[in-house]
């Protein structure tokens, strides 16, 4: 089965970078010299916490595609009011929204990838768009084929379109397809369309234990790292 | 003028492989054990020599947009009964036609790329697909960030969507990229809509003397190699 497989497709946020730890180290970086001491774990969750609300609003058709650095600029906008941070220029808000592009992998990501790369070629086929991903890339060495994903398709996961819209733009069917991710959700998806599916734990995606230790619904390979994924496929 | 230069897109065919010989390369190694004693260059010129033509159609809205691949895969059909090449399989015209997939690059551009790697972001802005680029910089290691060009716009260059998709996935205005090419034509293009231009000599494109051995358009800098604009450009 596994030997069929030509292309490995991965989620980013949470899957590959620890989303929580760096967008609360780069909120307290800015915001605590303007005298500001929130709770900036709860700052990230917040802030996370309107990200599939403003997707929806896409994936709905109320709202046109646009790039995600946009929605979660609006987000941004909406968890500083909540936050009483009123006092912060456009210069500081538009460096605090590309906290998203300088997040840091999981440990197990860079060794796991590279060795993956051999053997598959690999692809993010993220929410993000692809200047975020780029600069993920180039600071955490992600070793890309192509960056596919929702800039690409023109709309956002879970859509079909967009896991159609990666497959299709390395000319592979689904079934050649491989999506890894942290979230069962996404990994539903992708398997309604063909692709084979890989989940990966990530217990302290959103803090001790509330990360998904183990997936909610059929799939192919499950494991706890990039490097047990290279393992169990051979790479 | 340079130190703002964010970004380098990258012409591929010619500016950075050697589609010529490549193709006949391989036009040989699958037609002559069929028993075909063709002129190699001339069938790879009379290939090529297909290629503006069909993207005309595209980009005139005649045809709607569809990969190059399948747009060469058409102009072989074309030219192998041009050449009295009657019996070749299905299976044999799809390897042929992946020939633009198995070019080798020009001796200078692995290490050009990669000292330009280290003070730019790259990326390819051709108009070949994501899985053909994909191939090619797997066989060359070419550094690219991602891969831009036709398949994202939608569109054949010169036209503008093309170059301007290409910044915008960057979220870089115009002048703050560099579109690196062999072809005048492409640079004027690029120019007119505000992006930096770096010719880079290829006479021997087309076999000896007939490709660009200098600009025919105002260009920000004109090269020999990518190792000179390398060199030019500070990296």
């Amino acid at each position: 089965m596994a030997g069929e497989t030509k292309a490995l497709f991965f989620d980013v946020f949470g899957t590959l970078v620890d989303w929580r730890s760096g967008v609360a180290r780069d909120a307290k970086a800015l915001l605590e010299p303007h005298g500001y001491a929130l709770d900036w774990l709860a700052f990230a969750d917040a802030w996370r916490g309107e990200y599939q609300g403003a997707l929806e609003e896409v994936r709905s058709g109320r709202l046109p595609f646009q790039k995600l650095d946009l929605l979660h600029r609006k987000n941004l906008d909406l968890v500083l009011a909540r936050f009483d941070v009123s006092g912060l220029s456009e210069e500081d808000r538009r460096t605090l929204n590309l906290a998203w592009h300088r997040l840091d992998a999981w440990p197990d990501v860079g060794p796991g990838l590279n060795r993956l790369r051999r053997k598959f070629r690999l692809a993010p086929v993220s929410n993000a768009n692809i200047s975020l991903m780029v600069d993920l890339a180039r600071r955490n060495d992600f070793p890309w084929d192509a960056i596919l994903g929702a800039e690409i398709a023109g709309d956002y996961k879970p859509k079909p379109r967009v896991y159609l819209a990666a497959a299709e733009a390395l000319d592979l069917a689904p079934q050649h397809c491989m999506m890894v991710a942290a979230h069962s959700s996404d990994l539903k998806a992708a398997a309604a369309l063909g692709l084979r599916t890989a989940h990966v734990a990530r217990p302290y995606e959103y803090g001790g234990g509330r990360g998904e230790a183990a997936p909610k619904v059929t799939v192919d390979v499950a494991v706890k790292t990039i490097e047990d994924l290279a393992e169990q496929l051979g790479a």
